[in-house]
């Protein structure tokens, strides 16, 4: 859908971690013209020998001209970034794929609209080595009309998601589903740590039995979470608390460090208030 | 597979919770001769109306002869319920589907070994709505011949998954999974709350953001879960480290109650952990 509006334009892109890397690859592959920066030179090669121009400034990327993208590790990075070249910006569209919490995109909005500039805030729900494929897409918020015009030149790198008009939106609901993906990987951890102590088949575990129970559960759990304070009924929270406690046992005799378990904790402290609200 | 070479059998099942009732009536949808016990009587109506003897005491559960087949609470109901009838379960086939560890499997195992009772130890990967679906299945460890000769009969339950000769690996995968899943939950909840807390749209959130997303990371979740103290170089344990601190911090701000983000708190021990180990 999005690929059928596609044009070539003019992207600078700041920022050649990782994710700035998969970025960069991306909308080179999809015949953008992007000019690509990073504070700490030599990580462009491959992408300048793919047709990528490299530039040793921010105010150089700045002056390519089109669209900004910033994918840099934290919000601090980003204004320490665009401090020197705001003024430049003014009439300019900006899109921060940064990831950083609602206020640091609120207030990021605030300071950049406040000099002219069209801002979109965005989250990345992609890992490197999944931009650009099936299941990756990006979130946006902020001017909906910029929305409108950047989602088919960035949908090279992931299927765009309107987050809406607040332009912390984005941030919130990455952070949001992180914390859900934190969850698995802090889980899956722990699974495998207590496993692997007990002198269990790790292959065999996480072939046959981790990742088809986890898939299994993953629409049921997702349908049913839930920000009320209660824990329905007929999910039994009194055995599910008999049963957390049971794994949190096991789990320290195994010899499981206690940090691991933070999210049985969570999730036994989940069950008690449940019970105790009858 | 297993459906093919299926017989009719007697079964007793002992607990009529509400895993109990979904064996059952799974059982009886198979065409097995079904009777059924439980501590407090008056749960078995549905299970009668559709063909299966309740019983009202253990006693005549075991006189009914066949597979006797537990699901009570926990270690210590089973060891209640069994007490009074061990000695007449002498040359017959127990498979115990109760949730327990590693250790009580074994124990239990031991007990009732030691009167020549051939046992089985389970964990059902299932929750009671998806009893007999697709997707779920079930684990057992023991006696190997006696798993050949029941996984056909309970198969209709779910696929019927071997984990070892030693009694107490059904309770280890199981418990291990379990602690996969409740990262999931733990993780889906304080994602849910976060989002609730700062106004979001939650069916938004949860139909186009935290399924797509979990759905996306799970496989690669489960692959790269590993028990040794390290995180791959390239999973970026220092940027994590950072985007885990905001997430606390803006799940704080926003008045998420702390006690759910013990997920976030076992992730950031497990990325400083790395970054400490270089
Ligand atoms: N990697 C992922 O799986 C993933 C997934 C979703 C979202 N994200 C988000 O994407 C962003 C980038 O992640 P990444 O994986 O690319 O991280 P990374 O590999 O650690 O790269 C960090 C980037 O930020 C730059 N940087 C750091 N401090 C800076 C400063 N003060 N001024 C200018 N540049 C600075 C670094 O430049 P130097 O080379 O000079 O150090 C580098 O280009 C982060 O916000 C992250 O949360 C990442
Ligand atoms: N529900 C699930 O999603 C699920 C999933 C996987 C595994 N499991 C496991 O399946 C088992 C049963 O779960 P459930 O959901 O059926 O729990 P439940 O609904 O709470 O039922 C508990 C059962 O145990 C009986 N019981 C408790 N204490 C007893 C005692 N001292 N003597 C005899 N019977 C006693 C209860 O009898 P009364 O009716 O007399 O109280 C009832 O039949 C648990 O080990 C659980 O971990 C459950």
């Amino acid at each position: 859908m999005f690929a059928m509006d596609m044009r070539q334009e003019r992207i600078s892109l700041l920022g050649l971690g990782s994710m700035g890397r998969a970025l960069a690859g991306a909308l080179i592959g999809a015949g953008h013209e992007v000019t690509v920066w990073n504070r700490t030179p030599g990580k462009a090669g491959e992408l300048v020998a793919r047709g990528a121009r490299e530039v040793s400034s921010v105010e150089e990327a700045v002056q390519a001209g089109g669209l900004v993208v910033v994918c840099l590790l934290d919000d601090a990075s980003v204004r320490e970034a665009l401090a020197p070249v705001v003024r430049g910006l003014t009439g300019r569209d900006l899109v921060n794929l940064t990831s950083g919490s609602v206020q640091q995109a609120r207030e990021l909005a605030g300071w950049l609209g406040g000099r002219g500039v069209r801002f979109l805030g965005g989250g990345i729900m992609a890992v490197p080595s999944t931009v650009g494929t099936e299941g990756a897409f990006i979130l946006y918020s902020g001017a909906r009309d910029l929305f409108d015009r950047v989602a088919p030149v960035l949908s090279p790198i992931g299927r765009p998601q309107w987050a809406g008009e607040d332009p912390g939106f984005a941030a919130l609901y990455d952070m949001a589903a992180l914390s859900g993906m934190y969850g698995m990987s802090a889980g899956a951890d722990h699974a495998v740590t207590m496993l692997h102590a007990e002198g269990g088949d790790l292959e065999t575990f996480k072939r046959a039995v981790l990742g088809p129970w986890m898939e299994q559960m993953l629409p049921i759990i997702v349908a049913g979470a839930d920000p009320s304070a209660t824990v329905p009924e007929e999910y039994n929270p009194g055995m599910q608390a008999v049963g957390l406690e049971t794994i949190l046992a096991a789990s320290g005799e195994a010899g499981v460090p206690a940090e691991l378990s933070g999210h049985l904790r969570a999730s036994l402290w989940r069950m008690r208030r449940a019970v105790d609200a009858g």
